[in-house]
């Protein structure tokens, strides 16, 4: 960065397929640690309602076209192009004041976090460009009126506007769910470190790995693209509570109903057990807890620990011991290795820090630390955004306001007793709603009442304990697969959470109507619909051959009480049900000696199966098995089996077919209901 | 109501355990049909930070405190007590105007909506105050570090404003998901129908079957009520998109992030397929359902038709069929019989219409009806705010902008041509987001085509053909398992859609933890937790005694070839995997003769099952089986089973217990997971 030092390069936007400098100049942006000039940032002159088009029109039909597993598959190209590419990263975060553990947060981790959508996205996912959500709902009788919901990519843009702690990470994790939902985006970066963002972004770009105005991104001010959202945009914004509010009530955001998702800093807490007293291991694993996350990015994450609520008497050994371990905390230039804490984002940034350390002041004490001035062991304590870690105490925070309400964003907790679980709950919901608390404790009973207690006004609470000291992800992470987000001052949004995180990009619609219709549009084959009976065993098809419908009904099979004796003496299943008649009578769900409900089904694989090598290779499981009506001995059953599902696999020479099996008695009634998965080839070969 | 003509009561509010009237003579609200005064309303003095504070803090816990399947049968208990009473709501109904069919609706399909939540709940929820969402997230590869999602209920109020054209099923249908998710709420219905809710209400409280201030009722305007919310409340309004706005960014609202649904009219469209010509059943259907759709509860329903997009060859076919049937429908005082459409609800809603429809002329032309005075078989025209059924053509829909924006809120839609469907699609998108649009075709490809081209922007899309002809629902009816919302102009919210709705008014928290503590906050069962083994089998336990990780580990048994040629000439599944070494080599997952899956779920059955009469009744079903190694001849399976779930019913001397299925072989290595479902007694008994 030495060399741009003199005369910083003026950073660009990507709108409309193509790279622009802002007209203006642009404000300066400047290395966290040494206060030198890393990049100018502008965006003044850019036709914002013409690069929302652009990504709607260009993009959006573009990535529609593509089903999941496609998605997936780029996901994971995208992931492995950029970690090919990560010393880049790492080498331009230092500017942000980011060390090399803090940087592999922002970098791996965001990488990690496409790599994470791009397997569950084909581990959970099907192989179309529809999903259904949950069951069918039968809504008629005779069974000629069903419906089910789907989800369909919404055919706007998304908008995402992040913050400066995580210019990869907070990137990566919105555009994962985005680009695997069928969704364009338009990323909006923080300025302050805008130009790691528009390195990984460019880097983007040159793989061609996504259609062309899948990911836009404006460097400096959005302008006035907000006023051109609509219905099928979705805003997102990780910020602050202020601009939060300032985005929420924009007119065309309200008047179009535009979903708004919102993440923002919280007043985060720990709660230590009563049981987990200094000598525990769970105290132990508080205090290294709290100080990693005072620390790491230098207390800058919107997860951070801002609220540390222990037994009140244990309060002055936690407080020695944090005072201990935070004191050890090298401060300095992240660029030299033997730093453990950067500096915060900017000077202003610290300014901003010293000032909310007044307001707490109100109700507690400074008890480690001194954030007049910085000691560091690297670095110019002035001319870098340096401030040492702060602690507080509040002696009495039932009585506080200050301690609950102001988020000093650096590296700066406060230590508040309880006496009680009930008063520790309240406290915790004196934060008004949060991202994350966690609670530390070894005792079942004490998780139990605490995590339940505290839950409504939290996305996540982590539990720490001795058992999962050296597995847990920390306090601090938002992981892929769990929700992140939280109630009331942590903006009432939701991030992430596997695929719950995409289904934020797509309309979910219930669709009604017969049954043949009904499949035709999911995809699925619903019950009631018209089947297709051509004559050849179904498993004798191949993928390319099988449709959704195609169906068997087999021969029937008759249950004598000698296979149900045969099957019980063969398999040692002797349960008296099928055994004793005297004893199965007695039984409030049978009339006498029963069938096992394993022979029913396997009776009905005898029924289904052709034995012979072709397109299906394996039965590989069963899904929602239900018996629902007994079998005597005597009754003869039969199958009726129907493609359901069908999934073929993008990266394999065959893929799932899910069917739909029902054995059926004498009379009509449904014995036994459930789906049967076989992997089947894609040809006869 | 004749006898109250002369001097209307005042109606109440319940509010804080008492029914109280407010400060004010208030507003007199007329008899849609003539005239004559029913009712005054005023809710001036009422103290709504008391009524929130009631009901938060005295019916919240309380309702917390009951699991789901208690909620679930209190609903049940309230709707059979309110259709005890329905008589006397048909009575009062008749006077907003509603004929006997309307009332049904809103009558009887608001109690129904409380019946099917009452009886959903019980099926699909467990039969606990905690909701798990998804599976387990493992989170370490030694089985350390797990999450799971819960959902608990919110703790604060939910406020629900209503709409004046349902004054019961808009009060029910948002009450029954939000009871049964165990919160309070506060029903504000609008004014001009409020003395039905009021009575409802009244009939409600009456009951004592909720616990006191579960419901609270604000006859009148709801003053400071919004002032005082915060993150633990939940705002709903059903209504126009002005009054949605101004809640929408209401300063409360936005800076606690209060979780805010709206459910907004919207200019809903039909579509006739190309298929359906005239002479075609589904032409029938479709002039039946705009016509219904126009002229029930006077086209005051927010999913009402508004506009009618046909192909222009069927467009002319189609308003003579329309202005036939529309001819016939009997306008005239609801209480007499031979009524089909009754009057608008008040003098300035037909005011409010017809000031619409000129806006309407701008686009389009009346080709049935008019306006501008009415033609009854009953009632005074003018004293009666009643409108025969207006039906207009816009000729240039696409270059049109009136007929896509204005809503006239009664019986009026508006024809309308297309050339190919794509420009079907495109008209029905220029409505910006709508509750539901109807597809009418019986073709295939067309529905396929119609329904996924508009579901982006819609709540729900019901396809109309002759086999749901006679079970159809319709298009306006929202149903209790389906989403009832839309984007954009609909409001962008979500309603109902089964136990999707109840979880609107609940808090999703992903927890993270040892397996052992996840279990005891969740109440499930998480893999990697502690089990007991305590020589009892667990089969031999009642509900009472058992507990969730009581665990069997089984004896061993090896499969043998002669297990598996044996099993296949019984059950007549002879496969080729099971039989043939080459073939079966050949198959790309199997390196020889494999034993069945449904061997290998019928030994474990075998090796597990303890035989004997006791407090296990039966093996109804299994879920989630696969095969996860093959099974080869001399393999030795063993199982491990434990407690996962445990649902005692709250009307039976049984309930279900989910236990963990695991089938291992001689290598450890797992060949099977499952879950086995059995119904279990409550005592030894």
């Amino acid at each position: 960065m030495n060399a741009m030092a003199d005369r910083p390069r003026r950073l660009e936007s990507y709108v409309g397929g193509v790279w622009t400098r802002g007209a203006k100049e642009g404000v300066a942006l400047l290395d966290a640690a040494t206060g030198a000039p890393v990049a100018l940032v502008d965006s003044t002159g850019i036709d914002f309602a013409a690069a929302r088009a652009y990504g709607r029109d260009k993009a959006g039909p573009a990535l529609r076209r593509m089903s999941f597993h496609e998605r997936a598959a780029m996901l994971k190209a995208l992931a492995q192009a950029l970690m090919e590419r990560k010393d880049e990263f790492y080498a331009l975060s230092t500017a942000t004041g980011a060390t090399r553990t803090d940087s592999w947060i922002d970098i791996e981790g965001g990488i990690g976090t496409l790599f994470s959508y791009a397997s569950k996205g084909r581990r959970e996912l099907p192989n179309t460009r529809v999903l259904v959500d949950g069951d069918v709902e039968t809504l008629s009788s005779d069974g000629t009126f069903s419906a089910r919901h789907i989800l369909t990519p919404l055919e706007g843009v998304a908008i995402h506007i992040n913050a400066f702690n995580f210019p990869c990470w907070g990137m990566l994790e919105k555009l994962a769910p985005t680009l695997l939902a069928g969704m364009p985006a338009i990323v909006k970066p923080a300025s302050q470190t805008a130009y790691l963002t528009e390195l990984m972004v460019r880097r983007i770009v040159e793989t061609g790995l996504l259609p062309e105005g899948a990911v836009q991104l404006v460097c400096g001010s959005i302008g006035d693209l907000l006023d051109h959202v609509d219905s099928q945009d979705v805003v997102t914004l990780t910020g602050s509570a202020v601009t939060g509010r300032k985005l929420k009530t924009h007119p065309a955001i309200v008047e179009n109903s535009v979903r708004f998702t919102m993440e923002a800093d919280s007043l985060n807490a720990a709660v230590l057990g009563h049981d987990a007293g200094p000598g525990t291991e769970e105290f132990e694993l508080f205090v290294k807890e709290v100080a990693r996350e005072m620390t790491a990015k230098a207390g800058q994450k919107c997860t951070a620990i801002r609220r540390v609520i222990a037994p009140r008497a244990h309060c002055d050994a936690l407080i020695a011991a944090l005072g201990e371990r935070l004191g050890k905390v090298a401060l300095g230039n992240p660029a030299d290795e033997s730093v453990k804490m950067g500096p915060l984002a900017s000077l202003g940034q610290r300014e901003e820090v010293r000032a909310r350390l007044r307001d707490l002041a109100a109700d507690a004490e400074i008890v480690v630390g001194d954030p007049s001035s910085a000691l560091v062991v690297s670095g110019d304590p002035e001319a870098g955004a340096f401030l040492n870690p702060v602690l507080l105490y509040c002696d009495r925070p039932a009585a506080a306001g200050a301690v609950h309400d102001v988020e000093a964003f650096g590296p700066v907790s406060t230590v508040m007793p309880y006496d009680t679980a009930d008063e520790a709950i309240e406290l915790v919901k004196r934060g008004k709603g949060s991202l994350v608390t966690s609670v530390f404790t070894n005792d079942a009973r004490i998780a139990e009442e605490l995590v339940l207690g505290i839950a409504p006004f939290h996305g996540r609470v982590m539990i720490g304990n001795r058992r999962s000291a050296k597995s847990s992800t920390g306090h601090g992470s938002p992981l892929p697969g769990l929700v992140h987000g939280g109630p009331g001052r942590a903006g009432g949004g939701e991030e992430l959470g596997g695929m719950r995180g995409v289904k934020h990009y797509m309309q979910r619609t219930a669709v009604q109507g017969a049954p043949s219709l009904l499949s035709a549009v999911t995809g699925r084959w619903v019950e009631g619909a018209e089947a297709r009976v051509d004559g050849e065993h179904p498993f004798r098809k191949s993928l390319a051959e099988l449709r959704i419908g195609d169906q068997l009904v087999t021969a029937t099979r008759t249950v004598t009480l000698e296979d149900i004796e045969h099957f019980a003496s063969f398999t040692g299943d002797t349960f008296y049900a099928h055994m004793d008649e005297e004893a199965a009578r007695a039984n409030p769900f049978f009339d006498g000696r029963v069938a096992h409900g394993y022979l029913i089904v396997s009776f009905a694989a005898g029924l289904f199966v052709d034995p012979a090598p072709g397109p299906v290779l394996a039965n590989y499981g069963v899904d929602n098995l239900r018996l629902l009506t007994p079998v005597y001995p005597g009754d003869t059953l039969q199958v009726r089996l129907t493609c359901k599902e069908i999934n073929p696999r993008i990266n394999a020479e065959h893929g799932e077919v899910r069917w739909d099996c029902r054995v059926t008695n004498q009379t009509g009634a449904t014995v036994a209901g459930y789906d049967v998965l076989t992997m089947v080839a894609k040809t006869r070969g």
